[in-house]
């Protein structure tokens, strides 16, 4: 394995500590905790929390801030963080508003969130959740669609409700309609490795890909042979629409790398990817995010998201956002 | 090697069209050039320009927009534009307040674009160039200082002041300005592949590092045994700050990552930085910047970036942004 890193025991903190590091006046990380907030939270509004296992860098630590979350919990590399964990963090951003918290579905995060949203209603803190369901590539899986890059837009459309000061019921409903309305599916060319593993996930030959991979090194659903870079995109994008009807309507595209995609390769994936909608259908693709949102470690490889818009969704989408990793 | 691209030979071309696909209403490209220039030149002000090797994306075409470059021009992979191209892209931006050319510290970058500008002034357009060689690994080769991250400082602060209207010798006086305060130092766990190669630019085993790489995939001033991420960012920084004196000065941190270094690793770097600055006589450390700014294709490894600041250097670091690589 190598990795630029310290003691792997230690590769979740300094991480995030390194992250509050760099905007010492916009986040604060609670000492003891691997959970970072806004510097100068906002008690007049509903919270926005996330959180999951490490290793999808820049998410969601990245993306707290204003116009998109109040906090982010992070647990170990690619495992929930635990109940008390997310409990301190709830507790933490919790005012009269309420708190929502946005899960990737994934059994370990929805068991924990759960446990920590239950303890937290029995001391009185006004909370709920909402499950993000994107990865077409899992749709037949026992777990169903897991939650990937959409949880991004999930993020940053429903904060941008949030800041207006919307009730906990507009603001959670308005982050389902966004988690309805986004489906995501991704490919790896190479694994990602594990620092406490030290060794990769699967095993690729030079002439192999893995399509339909999750974010937690989780092989794809088949291993095929590599082709060139239309072709792989034409077939994640026909998977895709399959699952959703896009015909007649604006999407928002997001080209995400898995963490060691040279944005060479992102940009030639994208190249491909608006005359395709449009031939099949989409009236408009009204924005597009070409960047590593939500990462695997180290994979290469990439994801392809759409969003489907309407009036509201697209005049959140357009919002104002100062986080580290998204500002607009 | 495993990429995902089509045919090799359009690499740059499919690179470009997909960058501009993002962001058709800010970006276009030159039909028959690899050149990106703002959709809405403003004729009104010093048209900044860059360019080089493919390779190092977001640079440079990711930094043409409102607050840097108007113009882009962009070679084969790790090699120089052609006068021709670079004369061209000249030309498409050229205007009565002149040009300023932004070049980085390599042989054929330099000789290409003097003899563009020497042909464009042939023809009455006014055009000037500023080199950056900000890489202090190379300090004492025959070529000096490469340039490297720090370009990407130079495109913002000059191109910040270039948004005022002032005329071109302030814009190349604060460029060489921040030239002149700019330093870098990079290092690489896994080398690059350039696409018409297909193999990796050098070798490395599993415990070993280059210290010093540049970004065209050259090997390091030396191979050593691969420490940790504390080790590695000491060294580092002590190389840069016995280049210039920090000692009582504000400075700002770019930590880059080469293209397939996990944003987590970044963090981590960073982690170390700010306080082993402060230890050695750094008065503040204003802002820091965490991504991928000038990569080298699919190298895994970081440079450290430090730039001295003054009143007008942190006054234009500061100024509104809006590319589709940096936004402020």
């Amino acid at each position: 394995m190598k990795k630029i890193i310290n003691n792997i025991s230690d590769v979740e903190r300094e991480m995030l500590e390194g992250l509050v590091a760099a905007a010492p006046k916009k986040l604060v990380k609670l000492n003891g905790y691997n959970i970072v907030h806004r510097a100068n939270l906002n008690r007049d509004k509903v919270a926005l929390l996330s959180g999951g296992g490490s290793g999808h860098e820049p998410a969601h630590a990245g993306y707290v801030g204003f116009g998109m979350l109040d906090a982010a919990v992070a647990g170990p590399v690619f495992s929930s963080p635990n109940a008390g964990a997310i409990f301190k963090a709830i507790e933490t951003v919790a005012n009269p508003n309420g708190v929502l918290c946005i899960v990737k579905n994934y059994t370990g995060d929805i068991l924990n969130f759960e446990l920590a949203i239950e303890k937290a209603r029995s001391i009185g803190i006004k909370v709920d959740h909402v499950i993000v369901a994107d990865d077409v590539a899992s749709q037949s899986t026992a777990v169903g669609r897991r939650g990937v890059a959409g949880t991004v837009l999930v993020h940053k459309i429903a904060g941008a409700l949030a800041e207006t000061g919307a009730p906990l019921e507009r603001v959670k409903a308005i982050a389902q309609r966004t988690i309805d309305n986004v489906r995501s599916m991704g490919m790896a060319i190479r694994p990602c490795t594990v620092p406490a593993t030290g060794v990769p996930n699967f095993e690729l030959s030079d002439k192999e890909m893995e399509i339909g991979i999750g974010i937690h090194g989780e092989p794809g659903m088949r291993r095929e042979r590599l082709t060139n870079a239309d072709g792989i995109t034409r077939k994640i994008l026909n998977r895709i629409l399959s699952h959703l009807e896009y015909a007649g309507r604006e999407v928002v595209v997001m080209v995400n790398g898995m963490g060691a995609t040279p944005f060479m390769e992102l940009c030639i994936v994208n190249n491909f990817i608006k005359e395709y909608l449009y031939r099949n259908g989409v009236l408009d693709v009204y924005d597009t995010m070409i960047g590593n949102y939500m990462t695997s470690i180290d994979m290469a490889g990439f994801s392809i998201t759409l969003l489907r818009l309407d009036d509201e969704i697209k005049m959140y989408y357009n919002a104002a956002v100062d986080t580290f990793a998204l500002k607009k």
